[in-house]
């Protein structure tokens, strides 16, 4: 991987605390984090106080901050995994990365530890290339190019505003799955990054991902909450969710969405069968969201990620709101975030 | 890769003879090639006398049975890389499979040789999902699933009608990019098979392909030639141009198509920077085509390949052919191919 031209200024690393330990964690992650600055945030729900080794530029924030910052009559909610979002929030860095604190460093095939953080900056301060697809995947790694046939007009690309990174390990099944195949591990390192093609829609997981927070930071918020959204990555499709928005809004933008590298690995935990318990909702709203991203389209005088966001409320609203209450519920979400993402953006975070 | 259960006597290994001397190519492919029946089409500008050797059960096609099938007054060309659709045309099989014959096999990352034809049934066989992309790659491999989100509705897939397999070694560049890196080759193996999303574009290269000649056999054809096209593969753009074509048929009929697994390690030849030389004819036109295929849409009354074909046909005369003759001639070859493709299978290949 050829070295990106980042400053460690420029990145936040943001961590939503869904366990109160995050010593093991950390130090697993210091060589890597310890270069940047973070920005923790610990779950509104969780009540034991947060354990943080010591050797980070770190700030966290907890339920009073996002109280006084988003009020507490919101209709977002930060709980559980969506508590990372307030971090997106009140980042005030180009780029921001993100990574489940269940997750540490993987293995690439030869034995060595991935940087992670400096695999998901080089996808993003290298073009992406939606219009067409090279088959010899990201053509702007080293020893790659673009394969014969790719017309030259293409070939500088467009920017990359998201990158989807991967997990080895613990596979990022829905419940059902997970259930139905509870010893199933993912041993396979895909040593490639792609660009996702326009118009093509993919389910982003939010376990470990960054994007450029300027381009389209406002399109990343927690807006559709499972009715038993659980503590679980399996009980949440809150990041699906997002994605498709940030995918739409990509498209519409002509900026690119790139998956692949880097992996992180992801402990086991969890009991699928017991969520299997709660209600299918994520998988049956899926069926409906689906189609609906694919045929979304925003009009010419959206021209800002916000502008797109506020626009596809109106679409979710109209739509899906018919079909479901939490599809009125997060087209809501998406237009009160906007709200709250100008106001902080005017305002100092408090930190 | 789980086994898929296609009978030997359902594929065709179709080899396009550009070298005389077949003998070192077909002992590296022996313990793959031996299993099933091969077509050899040599190339009908070759002078020299085939050199294939003994042990494979081989029908050898030349010039003279072009003339007898084809006839020689055709606007198609069969010359160079052009031969091996003329074993298209004559198959009787499901599958046909087709590897240029300067690659022999590749190892994997664990240096255990891969059976590309084994790998590119598999793909054939096993659905494809082009309407949503799953990012842990093909959800069919063994060890592998749907990731988080990806609608139930979606995942039994389609149809998988063409594979695309890749190479190491000497990479499928053009020949600027092979003259301005002539020393780069591809040493990355990347164990992933993906189905490439509907309406998106690839560029198709014919080194190393398999597809179902009873969906989609109609649409690979050579229709697209260079005039100064030569015996160098960044010499030619006729499977890239075929390749567009049968990407609209798929996405038209909605069938699928992959890329990725298998590998072929191609060796060493040519000199680009003679190549160079050459008007970049290949290069310029490229830039017409990507916008023309991206946007061609099919009629709902095309319902085979051969109609598909036929329609696209009567749009690149329309729409390409007053920019450059070269695509007038390209739409006079496909409706010659579908005539030809339609008469020989009525009658016998005569083998």
């Amino acid at each position: 991987m050829a070295q990106a031209s980042v400053k460690e200024n420029e990145v936040d690393i943001v961590i939503g605390a869904i366990h109160p330990d995050l010593t093991s964690f950390m130090n697993e992650w210091r060589s890597v984090f310890s270069r940047f600055h973070l920005i923790i945030v610990k779950d509104p729900d969780l009540k034991e106080e947060l354990k943080i080794p010591d050797g980070f530029d770190v700030d966290v924030y907890t339920k009073s901050d996002i109280d006084r910052v988003v009020g507490s009559s919101s209709s977002i909610s930060f709980s559980g995994y969506s508590c990372r979002y307030f971090g997106f929030l009140v980042s005030r860095k180009k780029y921001v990365i993100s990574i489940d604190d269940d997750c540490v460093p993987a293995q690439d095939s030869t034995g060595n530890f991935v940087d992670a953080v400096a695999q998901h900056i080089f996808n993003l301060t290298t073009p992406a290339t939606p219009f067409f697809f090279n088959t010899l995947y990201d053509p702007y790694r080293k020893g790659a190019d673009f394969v014969r046939g790719y017309p030259f007009s293409l070939r500088s690309g467009v920017a990359c505003a998201l990158s989807c990174g991967l997990w080895l390990n613990l596979a990022d099944y829905d419940a059902p799955t997970q259930a139905l195949k509870p010893g199933e591990r993912n041993a396979r390192y895909v040593d490639a990054v792609l660009t996702i093609p326009t118009r093509a829609m993919m389910p982003m997981s939010g376990i470990n991902i960054a994007f450029d927070r300027e381009a389209v930071g406002p399109a990343l918020f927690p807006a559709l909450r499972l009715a038993a959204e659980g503590k679980f990555r399996w009980e949440t499709i809150e990041d699906i969710w997002c994605g498709m928005c940030v995918k739409v809004v990509c498209d519409h933008l002509c900026l690119g969405v790139k998956s692949g590298l880097p992996y992180v690995w992801r402990k086991d935990r969890g009991d699928a069968v017991e969520s299997l318990k709660k209600e299918w909702e994520g998988v049956k709203l899926m069926e409906h969201l689906v189609p609906f991203f694919q045929s979304v389209r925003l009009p010419r005088t959206a021209t800002t990620a916000e502008d797109c966001v506020v626009e596809m409320a109106g679409t979710v609203k109209q739509q899906l709101g018919p079909t479901d209450p939490v599809f009125t519920r997060a087209a809501e979400a998406m237009v009160e975030w906007i709200r709250i993402w100008k106001a902080v953006g005017l305002g100092s975070p408090g930190k």
